[in-house]
């Protein structure tokens, strides 16, 4: 019942390179906010499903099996884009997140603060510029 | 000759869960732009030296070694904040890009383009605002 959009892939999985697991770490940035949202892992066939189904897939390392994010919680991220690196090793995923991403409720996995330079958040483009013309 | 400042971590490297290859994936963010710019991997080793100089350090799996990011080409990575995931297998570090993240000369790692759905990149906030009012 839930909207199916398949894609076409510029690239096959044979073009990238695995880690040492067989698999391409996923990195999951919503694609409105840019706030990185997880990690997770593709092997294969999560990489087929996730094109076929427009929704993310994944492999589960913990549980061993392919993991259709939202399946279960609802939580579907819908793919905006999907874009490799230099080096074909690793994959940068721009989804819709309903819901929240972490099974912990947060909107990102992100929450584990272990240093921070005391600087300015910045969500006012204004400031950024106040700032660059500061040091200019 | 160029400027160290030394962090405190809310976590030692016997907190994080280590990959099979016994190092952990970063994920590396524009701090201002959000932009998702490479991924690297840390040791112990790497993730001691970022602490201690403030500058983004990898373990570089091709070349075997210590990769002070930015030593030979200039393009360091000045740590604003480094955020760990629910689980502890990730790192999401925001940092202050010198020149391009990427050897090839790109700014980020991230251009090989998968596939891509027809959106319209929101970089001013209010299209953002005027989509969602859309939506309501």
């Amino acid at each position: 019942d839930i909207p199916i959009e398949s894609f076409q892939a510029a690239y096959k999985w044979e073009d990238f390179k695995k880690n040492s697991d067989g698999m391409v770490p996923v990195i999951v940035q919503d694609y409105r906010t840019q706030e990185v949202l997880m990690m997770a892992y593709m092997n294969e066939e999560a990489y087929e499903q996730t094109l076929k189904l427009g929704k993310m897939t994944y492999y589960s390392r913990s549980r061993q099996e392919l993991w259709l994010k939202g399946l279960t919680s609802g939580h579907y991220q819908y793919v905006k884009e999907l874009v490799a690196d230099c080096d074909m090793d690793t994959i940068l995923a721009k989804v819709s997140q309903i819901g929240a991403a972490c099974h912990t409720g947060s909107k990102s996995c992100f929450f584990n603060e272990i240093t921070k330079k005391d600087y300015e958040e910045s969500s006012n483009p204004l400031q950024v510029f106040e700032e660059v013309f500061d040091v200019i």
